[in-house]
């Protein structure tokens, strides 16, 4: 069902990154449900993790680990080991001593990423039993077969990539995630894996991954459910022939920053597009606020409203149901007669009532697209915020409801 | 598919306060969709009404005019009379003056209530066409009808009824309450209306209701949207052969608080158990909180996760979907080795993880259930909230992508 999400685009390889995949059969025998990835000697890695504070025992694990020298990412799905305290971080760190072991590295080297069902013991034997056949299948072309691998309720995979040129060196941003519900990721999505070929300090890299996530996978939502298992790696292999890369670098920073916030947004929305159940991708533009913090309470109120989410599914201009949402956002001091709501070209509101000039055929012809822009000007000053999300069907129900069984 | 809500009970009737009702035909022709209800003169009034921005225009005049002598509440369903600006207040008054006009009263002696779809101009020749009608039906036993009168998506009509006696006299209290979807109330519901016949003050009465209200109609949502109607109101007629209560009246005010207390909670919980596709009755407690706001955003989180709603829905024991909502409320510091959570009377997480000795079938069965609590125990003070909810299911993305049509 997913929304303007077609086949996987073109994912260059990015030098000095491989990936492999192996099936321990997590939870369906047979099934690709482990990945892992290999950053050449000399990378550097930034990550932004789950602000969840029931976060999982893997989260925990990268978050400290990042720190290091990283040399391998080691991913299942079927499996979050979330909510399984202290013997979580335990075989969480197993699986990934197993994988240090077999690859010749030191074990804080391996960062682990899971996710899946919450609150289940980790299956350690079956991933460690798989690690070997991950491990012989590494390759810098295998971004595509790591995007399906990745999958959980994803119907399709999801990758981006870019490419730019620089005194004749091309260099490479290529970025794979996965999610489609508990998405309202804080500081990250689900899972997302980006990697460029170019030479880049640590901190330089985590400020641009903070600052691409930051107007990507921190502003779409799907349920408002924030994962326990969030995370986004950005990975730089150096191995393009250029210089180090800082803020200092002029049209090369930009260009990498425009490339790395490039992929981050396709992936992101690629998430939306592909959300549970979903029918619609919805953007809510928010303009006109006193503060970012208000125009975000305003979009996300509508973003999760049930009525709104519902009437989207419905194709049902029911614009009485955004007004509601705006005005019980808790903005303070809030005029509701300096406000207008636009869905895609149309001005259903003004001014805090229905536009003279609307009429419901408007309306209707706006929400029977498959991509629709709900726009509230709020009139309070210059701030503006965008977010992304999906409408709420009967499917979205049933997945959740079945998801288990 | 109301949850553990049967017939009306009896509905004792309350001396100086008469309900009539009748059929303007404004969505449906024939349906019963004007109340009017009538104080006798010298009844004192409170209300409580929403706190969305965008509040409907009748609200608008209803909170205005409380404050004054009231003598007749002017109810429709079928349309809201919200998000209609100026055209939308002058239509609410013009109602309010008809049945002035009609009963010989003052026109800001009316209050208007309105309930049903916002945005729509409010049919005021329809309604003024039905007043006589509705004054003519006037009648202290009509609460039973009058609960039927004000219902839109409800299945079952909604109220409760106490009495208790004082110095031989017998006091009473009755309210009915309407709602089923936009059901998160802050500050009062969609649509209270609780009578006494004993003697309060307004002050006093205001206290009564706010008291009353914050604790139950303040602590019900079935999908977090705040209505623009909102309003709840208490009436005293001051029929009851009795000196007016105060604060200071000592068992007959606790007596009295008590029975206000009672039917608001019961009309409210009501108003959950026939939620937009309810099949469950779902009470989170949050216990252990350092403050009481803190209770609410970790218990409100768990109410209005659609990912635990549909659990729900599913009779899945899906904890890990519970602890993830804790995790995200955002409380700050919070230390999840110190959680404990419980289905019914099973602990499924101890100390922030899976406890030891809970198993699949202990959580089975208590989702079986049709009546659910959750508990949470925070482990970082003594304050504690409590707040009831309901499910997710298929009926409820179906009734809401279908209002209109």
């Amino acid at each position: 069902m997913a929304v303007g999400l077609g086949p996987l685009p073109t994912l260059h390889p990015v030098a000095g990154f491989e990936l492999g995949i192996a099936s321990a059969g997590i939870k369906r025998p047979g099934r690709k449900d482990i990945v892992v990835m290999r950053c050449a000697e000399g990378s550097t890695v930034a990550g932004v993790f789950t602000l969840n504070a029931f976060c999982a025992a893997p989260v925990i694990l990268a978050k400290q680990r990042v720190q290091g020298a990283v040399r391998y990412l080691l991913t299942n799905t079927g499996n979050a080991n979330a909510g399984t305290g202290e013997p979580g971080l335990v075989a969480a760190a197993r699986t990934c001593a197993r994988l240090a072991e077999l690859a010749g590295v030191d074990a804080n080297a391996v960062l682990p990423y899971s996710t899946g069902v919450i609150g289940e013991p980790l299956p350690v034997e079956k991933i460690e039993g798989a690690l070997q056949a991950a491990l012989d299948d590494l390759s810098v072309d295998n971004w595509a077969a790591a995007a399906a691998g990745i999958m959980t309720t994803d119907t399709l995979p999801k990758g981006a990539s870019r490419q730019f040129q620089h005194d004749g060196v091309t260099v490479t941003v290529t970025g794979i995630s996965k999610g489609a519900g508990m998405i309202r990721p804080n500081m990250a999505t689900m899972l997302g894996y980006i990697a460029t070929d170019a030479k880049v300090s640590r901190d330089v890299l985590q400020n641009l991954l903070l600052d691409g996530a930051n107007k990507s996978f921190n502003r779409i939502t799907i349920d408002g459910d924030t994962s326990t298992n969030d995370c986004c790696m950005l990975i730089a292999t150096g191995q393009a022939k250029l210089p180090e890369i800082s803020e200092t670098s002029g049209p090369l920073f930009a260009a990498l920053k425009q490339a790395v916030f490039e992929v981050c947004m396709e992936v992101a929305q690629a998430i939306v597009r592909d959300g549970e159940g979903a029918t619609k991708f919805v953007t809510v533009e928010v303009n006109g606020g006193g503060t970012h913090q208000e125009c975000l309470d305003v979009g996300y109120t509508v973003a999760h409203s049930p009525l709104i989410k519902t009437a989207l599914f419905a194709s049902d201009p029911n614009w009485g149901r955004i007004l509601a949402a705006v005005g019980r956002a808790g903005v303070v001091d809030l005029d509701v007669s300096k406000i207008d709501v636009f869905l895609g070209e149309v001005c259903i509101a003004s001014r805090g009532a229905r536009a003279a000039t609307y009429t419901e055929e408007q309306g209707a012809a706006v929400m029977a697209r498959e991509e629709i822009i709900i726009r509230i000007e709020l009139g309070r000053g210059a701030c503006r915020e965008t977010i992304w999300t999906t409408d709420l069907s009967h499917e979205y129900v049933k997945i959740n409801a079945e998801y288990r069984t």
